[in-house]
C-alpha cells in the first residue's frame, strides 16, 4: 500500500522527520533499537519521497508491506490513516491500495452497470435519485411523496440518512408504506422506480433490517459508512443479502482545504468503492456546503476509473442542487451519474410536475454528448 | 441533546447565520417553507445562544429534540456531527446527551471498579498496563513478553492496535499463547495480570474473536472504536460477552487546535465512555504527540465525571510515555489512572527489572496524596 501525505506549515527538514516518524507510527510503533534490524528493514514504512505541495507543505509518499496491513479493509485504514490522524499538520491525501487487497476487498456489487439494469436506465442518459424527506412525517405521508417522485420519473428514491426509526416513521412501517407505494406506482407507469430505504442503525439488528427491506420489495439501502463504520458497508457489500449500497457521506470528517482528515476524494472515491459502494452521495460544488468543483470530479473520477476488478461507482451529486440546475451539472459530470435532489423539489408546489420536467431535463441533460 | 460547535474565523453575524444553517441541516434538512409551520417549531435544532469563544470564532450551542436523535447511538452522532463534518470551520466541542440517551447506551460494563476488582488492585493505587509489539514478532515472541510483563507486575497487558491477524503472529494463535502465558506468570506470582486481546477486525466475524477472547481466558479486549465504529464497541457492551473494554483511540481523526473535528474530550470523554469504553486509551502529553495536558485532563475528567447511571471509566494515558516519567503524571492524573506503557519499556536491556520497577513506581505515585 502506498500513502501520500500532505504534511503542512512545515519546512522539507521537519516534513522528512515527519514522514520518518509517521513510517514508523504507523507500523511497527517502537522506538528504533526495539525491533531487530532485518525486522526493520521489512516492516517499517518506507518513505520514498517528500516533495514540495506548496509553499509551506510537502508531500510526503510511504510504502507499507502487506505484511504489516493485510488486506483487511480496517487494518488497511489503520495503517494508512490510524494513530497519524491524532497529529495537526498531517493529511491522507492519496492511497494507492496494493492488489492482494484489491482482490480480498468486495467493491460494488452492482455499480454503474448493474444500477443502469435495475432502473432502466440506458447508458448515455443519468439517473435522478430523489430523497423522501424531512423526519417528522409519517409513513403514510413520506410514501405519498415516494409515490409522487416514482411516477414522476425519478429512478431511485432514498430515505434521507436523517430518517431512521423514529416514532413519526419507524423504520418497518416505513419501508413496507415506501416500497408498496413505488411498487404501486411502477406498476402504473411501467416504470423500474427504486426504493433504498436507509438502515443505518444498530449494528447487531442491521441484518434484521437489510431482511427486512429485501422483504418489502427494495432492490437497494441506503448506508451512511462513516458513522456505521466502512467496514460494516463492506461485510454488507460482500454478504449474502443481494441489495445495491447507496453511501451517505454524513459523518465523513472529510472536506477541502483542511490540514488534517482524509482528503474527500480518498474517502468517497476510493474507499467507499472499495468497501462497497456502488453510489456514492457527495455534497456537490454550488449547494449549501462551499465544496469546489475540482473536488467533486476527483470523487466522481476515482469512482469511475479503472481499479483492480471493481466495477465502476456511481457518482451521486448532491446537497443543496436547485433542481433547475441539475441538468447543467450533469452535462458537467457526464451521464454516469446520478443526481440527488431532495429540498429544492420538494419546495415546488406542483410536486409530480416538477418531478416530470426534471426527469425530462436529466434525461436529456447529456444528449448531445457535450459537456459544459 | 445540546451540542456546542466552535465555528471559527467568523464575526458574530456569519456565526449566527451558520448556527441557523446547523440547526437545519442537521434535522429537517429541507428549505424553510417546505414542513409546516408546527413541524419547524417542534423539530429543527434551536439556537439556545451564540457567544464569543476567541477574536474570531464563536460557541454555538444548539438543542435537539428526542424526536429527531432517538436514544440510537449512530443518531445522535449523526444529528451532533453528520453533514455538518463537511463544513470547514465548524468543530463540535461539546455535548450533553438526554436522559432516555443516557440511560438507552450501555456504558461501561465494569467501569474503574470492576477493573480495580479483575486486577486485584485496591482503591487508591494507579494500574499499569503494557502493549506487547511489534507486528512481526511471532506468537511465541509476544507470548515471551507478555510473561515477562505479567510477572513484573503489570495489571493488564493488551495487544499492540496494530496487531490483528497477521502471518506472523495469527489472532487465535497469538490470543491462545498469549493467554496461557499470562495464566502461567499469575499462577506463579499469584498475581491477577489480565490480558486484553486485541479484536478489531473484520465486523462479520467479530463475534468468534470474542468468543475466543474468552474460551482462551481473557476478561477484556482492545478495541479500536473509531476504525469499527462506535457503535460496534456499543454493541459488544450492550451484548451478552462478558468482557471489559479497553478502547484504543486510532483513526480518531481528533486533536486539539483544529478548526474542525469533534474535541477529544468529547470523542474520547464522552462518546466512547457511553458507547461502553471501560478504559480509554488517550494520546498523552509529553508523548510521541503535542497535546496540552489541559486536554488530557479533560477527557480523564469526563471518563470519571457522573453522568446518568454510568460507572466511571478509566483514562489511560499513552503515546510515548517515558517509563522514567510514568509515576509523574500518575501524580498529576490522580489514583484513577491507568498508565499504559509500550516502546519506552520495551527499550529496556532487562525487561523484568525494568518492569518490576516501573510497577513499583506506578504503585507509589499516588501513595502521599498530592498531585505535582
Amino acid at each position: 500500500m502506498v500513502a501520500t501525505y500532505r504534511l503542512s506549515r512545515v519546512d522539507l527538514d521537519a516534513a522528512t522527520e515527519t514522514a520518518i516518524a509517521i513510517a514508523r507510527e504507523q507500523t511497527l510503533e517502537v522506538p528504533p533499537g526495539v525491533a531487530e534490524p532485518d525486522m526493520e528493514a521489512a516492516l517499517l514504512g518506507r518513505v520514498e519521497e517528500v516533495v514540495r505541495a506548496h509553499e509551506d507543505a510537502f508531500d510526503a509518499t510511504i510504502s507499507y508491506t502487506l505484511a504489516v496491513t493485510g488486506t483487511d479493509l480496517l487494518q488497511l485504514i489503520n495503517v494508512a490513516y490510524g494513530n497519524v490522524s491524532l497529529m495537526n499538520g498531517v493529511r491522507l491525501v492519496d492511497l494507492v491500495l496494493p492488489a492482494p487487497a484489491l482482490d480480498a476487498l468486495p467493491g460494488p456489487k452492482f455499480g454503474i452497470d448493474g444500477l443502469r439494469e435495475m432502473t432502466g436506465v440506458a447508458p448515455g442518459r443519468p439517473l435522478l435519485s430523489v430523497a423522501i424527506k424531512p423526519v417528522g412525517r409519517s409513513a403514510t405521508e413520506l410514501a405519498a411523496l415516494a409515490a409522487t417522485f416514482a411516477r414522476g420519473g425519478a429512478h431511485v428514491v432514498k430515505d434521507d440518512h436523517g430518517l431512521v426509526d423514529q416514532p413519526s416513521a419507524p423504520f418497518r412501517e416505513r419501508v413496507r408504506a415506501v416500497a408498496q407505494a413505488v411498487a404501486e406506482s411502477n406498476a402504473a407507469t411501467g416504470g423500474r422506480c427504486a426504493y433504498f430505504p436507509n438502515v443505518t442503525g444498530p449494528v447487531d439488528t442491521l441484518d434484521e433490517r437489510l431482511d427486512y427491506s429485501i422483504a418489502a420489495g427494495s432492490t437497494g439501502v441506503t448506508v451512511c459508512p462513516s458513522l456505521m463504520g466502512l467496514d460494516v458497508m463492506r461485510a454488507i457489500a460482500g454478504g449474502p443479502h443481494r441489495l445495491a449500497i447507496l453511501a451517505h457521506p454524513t459523518h465523513g470528517q472529510a472536506a477541502p482545504d483542511r490540514h488534517e482528515g482524509i482528503a474527500p476524494e480518498v474517502l468517497y472515491g476510493t474507499l467507499y468503492r472499495v468497501a462497497g459502494a456502488d453510489a456514492v452521495v457527495y455534497v456537490n460544488a454550488g449547494g449549501r456546503f462551499s465544496w469546489p468543483v475540482e473536488t467533486c470530479e476527483a470523487i466522481s473520477h476515482r469512482l469511475r476509473t479503472p481499479l483492480g476488478r471493481h466495477r465502476a461507482a456511481m457518482p451521486v451529486p448532491a446537497g443543496g442542487v436547485e433542481a433547475a440546475e441539475g441538468a447543467r451539472w450533469l452535462a458537467r459530470y457526464g451521464p454516469d451519474t446520478m443526481l440527488l435532489i431532495g429540498g429544492s423539489l420538494l419546495r415546488q408546489p406542483d410536486l409530480l410536475g416538477a418531478t416530470r420536467r426534471l426527469a425530462e431535463a436529466v434525461g436529456e441533460a447529456c444528449a448531445s454528448g457535450a459537456r459544459a
